[in-house]
């Protein structure tokens, strides 16, 4: 059972972050925002069941792009919610993105963001085996 | 045809029942809140013409829980767009909910309320028979 | 892991079990039928890991309906794809059926049981918990 | 409560229509087939009830498209499943289609239409209002 | 790549326009407000590509009506973004609504209109050919 | 504009690759079956526009695995249907897949596979961009 509202926002651009930051935060998200994926990969392997969703740049400063991240926290996190906000990284979206995730193309309105993330937690069906 | 936006919200844990109704009524619905079962079955078998959504608690004070509720809600309107809301009861979802319905898992942040009920709302195709 | 294509027919109309069972049959499925409810939770109960997916009639000989086996059905296997098959239970649906469930209305054809236990099959993500 | 399972083809391709009849015929359904928009329109004017689906060709002999066969179709019968079946008509789909259709591009497998009509038929929620 | 968040809104009520623009506006969208559906089809001639979606009241002043916008919007644009905000054009959605639209019984709340729009910006998939 | 109905299968397992083979011309498609992912990879860059769909084991004899041909697919054609069949897969799709991707998991019955290929073929909107 995960206990807070932390959205891991990954983004190196300061005002595209600063938006994403209001938007969840206004949405009622706690939103924890790192600039590369190497420090978000970092604090997921730390303890992603923090997290509630992950919503992340993709060209990033570090070696790590916003798929690595996503594939990661997937790997840890079978049904993490996914975000991503790409300027011109949309066309790989279908061979690099992972399922049932929801790419926002740059600009996008913070409505959008809060609509994506909350779609995605409200999809999450409840169907951990019982077993 | 509704002529209203109110929201039988039904909630018996005070914080949540005011997180629900800031949120909805932000959102620019109408929330109306009963801390019971008993009495929004009462509310919905008076009118249930009034109200354009249900947004209730599993666990509640009386005999009746949010299931039961949700049930009796669809058998006077059959499109009428549920939310659960529940800190223990998702498990029990997939047997105890109706079609076509939102479970929240608590804590949830009001925009997933928001989402949830707008999105319930705007699927809602307009397919009622023309004969 | 299911090792096997078991999908468990419930219906006491001999005309219409043996439509779904030769649909199922020939869509590669292993339909196992049988009349009473009480046969169906029963088997259920017995092993609910052998079947695949659940076929059920609503007006049933016994005390139980297809509404009550699918919820045990449910209660048993919180990802069990549900599918109702109903000549006038049909308004029933949105109070009584399980989420993410299929009703089909008789007379039905052969095709729309085999895309129906197909698609909720295949839209069942492989998203059990890794921890 | 429609009684019947015929699905109105309108194709004036006879190799397309071959196909469609024969497709549906596997499936279980009851293709009745026609060449042109007018007799489409006066078969549903005359009925419509009879049928459960609509599948039909875009471009046809008469002065009717396939596009206003549709809008036909669902103006006598909100709920009708339409799948349009064309070869270079897709790109008025997004302008010319109605909502809630599947366009199927030629050519297409027999699979595709089956699983389109059923598909369409599975999906539509028995939320006929009780008022 | 569209370079802004302009939604185009259609509409002749004063209330419902005023409406529509200050909850885009809160989203973070920039609504445009025209009162009839010539205007809007002048702007959308002119250079649809500074619009990201289309919110359309159906009965207009003018000759045209909501629906006609929408199929112009999408000729021009394939995959714009479409709602339709109406008192009692409902049952003609089925027949004169374009695929994957919204349609918004009034009154509606606010967070319906943001969500719409939200929802399908989100789910236009980058799928756009490279070739 | 595509003209055949070719479905590229990836399986080194003859039993399966048998079934599938089969099951896909019983559809009415046009199975071409290999055996590993460099094969597969290697007809997919001399002519990618001559399938419609791929359908892939996930582990192969070779370097390549199923991921891997997969987004192989998808950057050559941004809107590939694609379906996994695995049988110890199934926990890597949520990291490893692409997105609006099917994953079947083995054993599966014919008609799964079918209507996989079916419904992620007939979801595939014709919305590329006229511009």
């Amino acid at each position: 059972m995960k206990i807070s509202l932390l959205v891991l926002v990954v983004e190196d651009d300061y005002f595209i972050k600063e938006l994403a930051v209001e938007a969840l935060s206004e949405g009622g998200f706690e939103p924890q925002a790192v600039a590369s994926g190497e420090e978000a990969c970092a604090l997921l392997q730390e303890d992603h069941h923090k997290y509630r969703a992950l919503a992340t740049d993709i060209h990033l400063q570090g070696e790590l792009t916003g798929w690595d991240v996503a594939r990661q926290a997937r790997e840890l996190s079978l049904d993490m919610p996914v975000v991503y906000m790409t300027g011109d990284g949309a066309d790989q979206w279908p061979s690099q993105g992972v399922p049932n995730s929801i790419l926002l193309t740059k600009p996008f309105a913070p409505a959008q963001l809060v609509t994506a993330v909350s779609s995605l937690l409200n999809a999450a069906a409840p169907i951990a085996s019982t077993e």
